[in-house]
């Protein structure tokens, strides 16, 4: 591995190729948790036909996507931020809205501590329990803003994320419209990524947008829509904090063919569906067959991948390594903290691929 | 237009495409700089072969690149730090480097003072004079740092674009190397943006760079490899500063595309070499042309520009608007502060293009 003893990002194909001499296409990636249908067959075909587009900068001002992202959700075009994946976005937020202090609900992305420790800011970390299924942690923190009360200071942001990764655990809707409350009645923003929400797209707080100023939402087209590679997310928020963000945006962020992916991939909403279908029905086989190995412990999950803990004496690092080798990729959860060293993430991915690394675990395990 | 009163970056042509109500491949570009041959086509079959990785995150580390940037160089490959377009990087080093104060070589490209102004730096322009034909006023910004003395305060960067944009003019080398010598003896950072070097490569200060610590060059695939639209740009420094930068990069701000497209262009000498003669030739045709229209005013460049002085009563901003109703592109340079109302900036381009351009200035003029 490339970063010993830090926290495993997942998605390396290129650092797994290296090191096991082989090609990107011989490893599996259930590390990092992208639909195994891969993009939509517009987004290729969009590609193709924006290659002479390379020649000229991008649109700095994102126009078409964000008005067919307007078009999309109901809203005006002035509120969507579009950034260099949705990262760019997390990096920018606590210096363009001088965020001296947040509350994280973990365990989860360690880019929102690490966005705020750039930015010079304090993160507090209140962590799901092992005992609550890794539910997110939305009354204590709600707990937290109250006890600071009007104290103008102690905490000036709250990242959620929904479902939240690497648990998979969805958030309670109750709990979290009271904290988005809570948190915009004491002038407190709420950053609530929503990166995975399409696999459970009733649970989004769009519709609450309009009520709550203070409440940002995080979109991605890394996931559902296959695009990691080419680096395109996007926030959703009244115009005026969009506004405020786009301050702090160095121009042409976005380059043109992840414009051109982002806007056929929004349209093709048949290959949504297909995605959806597809997932819902491989993550319930895949949960089903890994229940049936010996002492393997699931955890309920709404996203496209699944938190397993493996049993006594397996540890986490040992068995990524192992599988890795076999070009398995796997995301160990050992060195984040609030998870057991025997903590593991894996992705769903097409059938013939859940059942490669089912059948891997098994030899470990039996 | 999209930003009245605003400076003009250049390059924007969405904005004139919408507002002409033409495609994009109607507009002929003199705004941005952008070489005129395109990239080169090896770069478009790299593109089509890594279509498949878009599924994948880019490789964070940019392994492949920094390698071939290290071997192009005959330097370490921890010397680099590859930005979505040099912009990012631009936008990082205030940041990064802690800097408070900065001298700019002005007129030039606006986003060194955005950067320090987004970090909460102070940046003080030196301008160049028209009397000096715009030529970059080292000797003053060297006299600077010798009046502050070893005051560790006033000014801790300079930060000079060599050639400069937009005026053309390249630094004396004798005064270059005297002005980053004294910086790095003050231990004051020169960050030198070389993004125009290509057609002056014997003048780069890559040579120096391991004489002086504080030294920190900035590269960029845009406009000589005619990549803009990719985003793609990269610093060159000491290993140690390297890490420094890095730390403040988000993860994955280079697309996979972008890597792949850096590294087909740096391989592709012949191209390179092909792109040169012809620029340098049709830069001379386009400046001998010029000359000969009454009353233009044209300055020294060794870019892949010209910056002209309007004749009075012509403004700048009448003549882009009349251009741009042709769908032909200029930068109006009137609103950067050091120029009269009557500076415009033209790119060399293909040799048709540039006899459009010709003869409707010629129009305008006669």
């Amino acid at each position: 591995m490339e970063v010993k003893g830090s926290i495993d990002h997942g998605g390396n194909v290129y650092a797994a190729a290296r090191e096991l001499h082989r090609p990107i296409s011989d490893i599996v990636d259930f590390s990092a948790s992208i639909n195994p249908l891969g993009p939509s067959p517009a987004v290729r075909r969009a590609l193709a036909g924006a290659a002479a587009l390379i020649e000229h900068y991008p649109d700095p001002d994102c126009r078409r996507l964000r008005e067919l992202l307007a078009s999309r959700w109901k809203l005006s075009p002035g509120q969507f931020v579009i950034g260099n994946g949705s990262t760019e976005l997390i990096d920018m937020i606590p210096r363009a809205l001088a965020i001296r202090s947040a509350l994280i609900a973990g365990p989860t992305f360690s880019e929102y501590a690490g966005a705020l420790q750039r930015a010079g800011a304090r993160s507090i970390t209140v962590p799901a329990t092992r005992s609550e299924d890794y539910r997110p942690p939305l009354q204590k923190m709600s707990k937290h803003l109250q006890l600071q009360g009007t104290r103008r200071a102690a905490v000036d942001a709250v990242f959620v994320c929904n479902p939240n990764s690497p648990t998979g655990q969805i958030c309670d809707g109750t709990d979290l419209r009271a904290l988005i409350k809570k948190a915009d009645h004491s002038e407190v923003w709420t950053i609530l990524d929503e990166t995975f929400i399409e696999y459970c797209e009733d649970q989004s707080m769009l519709p609450w947008l309009s009520r709550y100023p203070r409440l940002i939402l995080l979109k991605s087209f890394t996931k559902f829509h296959a695009l990691p590679g080419l680096r395109i997310g996007y926030s959703v928020s009244s115009a005026r904090t969009a506004a405020v963000l786009r301050q702090s945006q160095p121009p042409w962020s976005v380059n043109v063919l992840a414009q051109r992916a982002a806007e056929a991939a929004i349209e093709d909403r048949a290959h949504a569906r297909r995605s959806l279908r597809y997932l819902r029905r491989e993550r319930e086989r895949l949960r089903a067959e890994l229940s049936s190995l010996p002492g393997l412990t699931l955890f309920p999950s709404r996203a496209n991948f699944l938190l397993l803990e493996l049993p006594k004496p397996h540890r986490a690092a040992v068995v990524a390594a192992h599988l890795r080798r076999q070009g398995l990729l796997i995301r160990d959860c050992s060195l984040v903290p609030g998870f057991t060293p025997r903590t593991i993430r894996v992705a769903v991915r097409a059938r013939s691929e859940n059942e490669r690394l089912i059948a891997a675990l098994a030899k470990i395990l039996r």
